[in-house]
């Protein structure tokens, strides 16, 4: 069974079966799509907990997404190619391991945790179910690799907020450490921000240790936050449009920042702004999870990807929104509100960011033409805005 | 009432109120005793799942403990002074919260967690609870501290095997680093050997970050292997005596070696038998508790102590075991067994553990002596011992 597994690997390029967890998710669903397009063939499996979410916020996405069996026939009509779905929850074990039974997959691509930080702060319950979804669901999906498909390589998203911002350059996964005379190679510190950050640290840990000790390969992707909304598949239909949130729990910033500007709504700028982070745009991290499934690690192997292209300030951003905004007639604000988080408002952020690079990502920078194609799109769905769940509520800490 | 909290701790070494989670373990029940017999108030909350996991392996505690509600009865016979306690799982948060409101704790020592890497790695079905019963019970007491202690000094065990068996030396928690001209002091890397360790990990992170934001007190003990079964309170009554167990899953190798010389079993060491670790006798575990909880660490302090006294291989072990039988006239031979682990068994270690010794730790160092009075022990309950469960079963991969 090895060999034939590993004989599928000789023909990677040709075609390999690809598994997407979280497949009906804002980055699964794009993904799902562009491995489809390549030729691949592409199973997905989801519980929908991401829309759920989103009814239980009262908050919306701002493209008219369509539910999962509606967009995988316009994906068949369109390119006349299948995906195939499976309805589950990654945290039972038998729904897991029938999935892995039916696709036998080469790839696992795991997208399909709780995404959100501010959903895992909004009590000690949406904290709990947090860490029991993603940690408990993700080791399950271990031992499914190993029992069921020991070749198969795991594609699992992490997020560089695992790092947290400490005071040193932030390296890829592991560092060299000297210490009292001796070295070694050892994981990187991690200093997560909220408990959804945790839960992917303690993915991290649990990912290295199956590699390490059950000789899986794992690429772990650290990944910044992701803008955009469009992708070369999206763009054929618009019932193949992947979801967009803006409101404070489950959008992002720079997404958060263009549905503000087009509502006139105050950009909200949490405390001073200077918080760093790594950004890429929505096409990019198709690419590098392409990239990544293209160029699997060796049996045992545990690899840590930092997958972004720019790093700005949320006080960068805030600034290109407004002087895009202006061109466009729009007028906006920009208010600094107290932030909701408990985290550095002003801090060194020098995090590497090389291997995708040196396996042939070319990164589409966040540019003016690119916000302004943003907020064009944004406009087109104006009338759907909701700007009840924009403004932020959810503390780090609510008895402050 | 944050000012109500603080005053109580001008009093802590007149009497603290102390919350044992775990109360009815190896460890849990002769910390109770110790801190009832030196007049703090005390109360104990277990599920008793220990005691069902011995059951589920066929196993039994060498020692004829009591029940709960025996054992709190004779300890008020004896000593005159009241235990509480609470029967009731702590990833229920209702009951947690409970227990909190019940007792308003000034220090919650947290013992009460599932304490086996062979459990662990028994099967899918023992490495999801492990990690859900552990990650998600400490989670809930984070909140319970935050919400109804906020003051409480949160003392957790931990485990050095934590941190693997890193080339360089091991530090305590914290490492400072100087990596391309810049300098941070960062949670020390881990490279946890076993779903147990990974929980363990996993709690560490979280509880760091309780204290980061949310500003709880707690001071992670990240303790060695524990060895021997007698505590000045447990020696008053046979009916106050604490579980001891000797099978491959539950015991720990001191333990294991001292029964199977006595009962004429040849001494299983796993493989090369050169991997080292940190050990500690029982009597010194209460001492590092006590110490850790009369010098409480500031408001958002997380502390780590490596707590253990000295280190030994495993085939320091047997050795040391062989001699003093052979003292007694039992004849032993040393068993080279397959590592049923995935492990170093020869590597290099050298971890810190200064700190417990700063606060006034004074060790009680493994002698033949020692060695000699714990066979003793055993020797008398030696009609109790099962054979079946010592032989090593669970393996780290079972498809191996």
């Amino acid at each position: 069974m090895r060999s034939d597994c590993r004989s599928r690997f000789a023909f990677i390029l040709r075609g390999v079966r690809v598994l997407v967890l979280g497949g009906d998710g804002y980055l699964g669903w794009p993904t799902a799509m562009s491995f489809s397009a390549a030729g691949h063939d592409v199973a997905v499996a989801d519980n929908f907990s991401r829309r759920a979410m989103s009814i239980e916020l009262g908050a919306s996405s701002l493209t008219p997404i369509q539910n999962l069996k509606e967009r995988i026939a316009a994906w068949k009509e369109v390119s006349g190619r299948d995906i195939i779905s499976f309805f589950g929850d990654l945290t039972d074990p038998q729904f897991v391991d029938d999935i892995f039974r039916a696709t036998t997959p080469d790839a696992v691509i795991h997208y399909g945790e709780q995404p959100s930080a501010p959903y895992s702060m909004i009590d000690r319950r949406h904290a709990l179910e947090t860490q029991r979804n993603n940690v408990l669901g993700n080791l399950n999906v271990l031992f499914a690799v190993r029992d069921l498909a020991p070749e198969a390589h795991l594609v699992k998203l992490g997020t560089m907020g695992e790092y947290g911002t400490p005071n040193i350059d932030i390296e890829e996964g592991f560092i060299d450490i000297e210490h009292k005379g001796r070295k070694d190679t050892l994981p990187f510190p991690k200093l997560p921000g909220s408990i959804y950050h945790l839960s992917k640290v303690h993915d991290s840990h649990n990912v290295h240790f199956a590699c390490r000790v059950w000789g899986l390969r794992a690429t772990d992707l650290n990944q910044g936050v992701v803008y955009g909304i469009r992708t070369p598949e999206t763009d054929l239909d618009e019932r193949l449009c992947t979801r967009f949130d803006y409101d404070e729990v489950l959008g992002t910033v720079l997404n958060r920042f263009c549905v503000q500007a087009v509502v006139g709504y105050p950009l909200t700028v949490y405390g001073k702004g200077g918080q760093t982070r790594g950004f890429l745009n929505i096409i990019d991290t198709i690419q590098c999870v392409r990239l990544t499934v293209e160029n699997p690690p060796a049996a045992g192997d545990y690899r840590v990807f930092n997958q972004f292209t720019e790093q700005f300030s949320v006080n960068d951003l805030a600034l290109m929104v407004r002087r895009v905004a202006e061109c466009m007639a729009i007028n906006v604000t920009v208010d600094s509100v107290i932030d909701p988080r408990i985290e550095a408002e002003d801090h060194y952020y020098n995090p590497a960011h090389t291997k995708l690079v040196e396996l042939g990502l070319e990164p589409h920078p966040l540019t003016d033409d690119v916000v302004a194609h943003l907020m064009e799109t944004i406009q087109r769905y104006k009338d759907r805005i909701l700007l009840g769940p924009i403004a932020p509520r959810t503390k780090w800490d609510p008895r402050n």
